[in-house]
């Protein structure tokens, strides 16, 4: 069973939390896949170097100076901050952009109906299966940052599209299970309230969860990137907090 | 033959002059491998951040705060633009620091005399050749910057010495010429002026041109670090400008 683990930028930005996520990972066994963001950082520097951020529906407006940003913070300072401390651990990581070896080919979104600027929507058949296949085969651990390509330039993307689409193309040639850490337990019924964690969400149960207004905002395109999934023949897809990933405290995303 | 080639910071910082290094490196025979620089573009984004730099015999001086900036730009901004580029002209590169796949494990330097931060010093025997040889196999050239690590921690280091130990650790397994782009014709008798170009440096003609003060400054590392190749095993390394890759212009060093 491959695992891909998808771990976002409010642990990354936590010192702390990162140093144990980074850990309990590196003690996942392989193979496996990491997939990880860095918005918190990247809006950090853009801020230090006079560059406003603008988001829409969560999704960050990526103009040139944007794209310099990300690149550096995404492809640089975080995606080899990890790999430097998975070797630390004994965990053999590559660090990997969608342009190296060419392993998420992207096309940029169209201009219309919003600018979002150097951002690439993935077609999940184009994955370089063949050249991630090589890597785990050598014992190796992809480390992929949310940048994918086109034309020669780099194209900002989302770390769960990402995630989905790595784990979807490999399903392609393996058992894969899809997890995604952020910093709640799962999806919860009440976000105030750690006991109210939803354990499963089926079709049937998402549509009423959305309807009644319990799963709303930054939890839909989550999930619907979960179901994305799991119609793609990931086996499952898991919504749990980082410091759960070697445990079952989660919410379980499944078919039926 | 295996032909490694390093870029230095000057044509990097350089757009047009950048572009068409890009366009004559994709256009070299394959298995080639890239090493590039980037100090200056490192330089500038520290000044923009408010980190001052300081360097020490041309060698930068690496405390955390420029660790991040040199990560950021050479593994990130400047790595990946390389590779999206190389990417657009059909020349399948990965961008790799010396923590991906364990490539280039490194020492940190010792304090003593000078305290250089965060820079670390190669064994180049440690080098992991067959994960070289099997990107080179899949028909994949590896762009390196000039990063390694140690300890969870990434390491600043001169793209020369990551060019040379490279090129000499692959020399054990296949035939490598190496090749050192800059902005010279090569190694000048005269700075200004262009005819005075050094065709062939031996190592006695070297010690000649060092005594009388004709090779001098930041030229000597440079070169050191070509005989040290030589001596390692590399078949042949050239000194020349970026725009003459593709044709024989150039300061050739060789052992007699």
């Amino acid at each position: 069973m491959l695992t891909v683990v998808k771990i976002g930028g409010n642990v990354i930005d936590n010192e702390e939390a990162l140093e144990q996520f980074v850990r309990d990972f590196a003690a996942l066994p392989a193979p496996k896949v990491l997939v990880h963001g860095g918005g918190k950082l990247a809006t950090r520097l853009s801020t230090r170097l006079g560059i406003e951020t603008h988001m829409v529906d969560g999704r960050r407006i990526t103009d040139e100076e944007t794209l310099r940003v990300v690149t550096m913070v995404y492809a640089g300072l975080v995606n080899k901050s990890i790999v430097a401390r998975l070797q630390a651990l004994g965990c053999n990581a590559i660090g990997l952009s969608g342009a190296d070896a060419n392993v998420i080919p992207a096309r940029r979104r169209p201009a219309a109906p919003i600018d979002y600027g150097y951002v690439g929507d993935i077609d999940t058949s184009a994955l370089n299966v063949p050249f991630i296949e090589s890597l785990i085969q050598q014992g190796i651990t992809p480390v992929f940052c949310a940048l994918c390509h086109e034309g020669g330039t780099m194209l900002n993307c989302n770390a769960d599209t990402i995630a989905q689409s790595v784990a979807t193309a490999m399903a392609t040639v393996a058992d894969v299970q899809l997890v995604f850490c952020f910093e709640k337990l799962g999806v919860m019924a009440d976000i105030d309230d750690d006991a109210s964690l939803i354990p499963a969400i089926t079709p049937q149960t998402y549509a009423a969860l959305k309807a009644d207004g319990t799963i709303n905002k930054g939890m839909i395109p989550k999930i619907d990137n979960a179901f994305a999934a799991i119609r793609g023949g990931v086996k499952s897809v898991t919504i749990k907090h980082s410091k759960n990933l070697n445990n079952t405290v989660g919410t379980v995303i499944t078919n039926e």
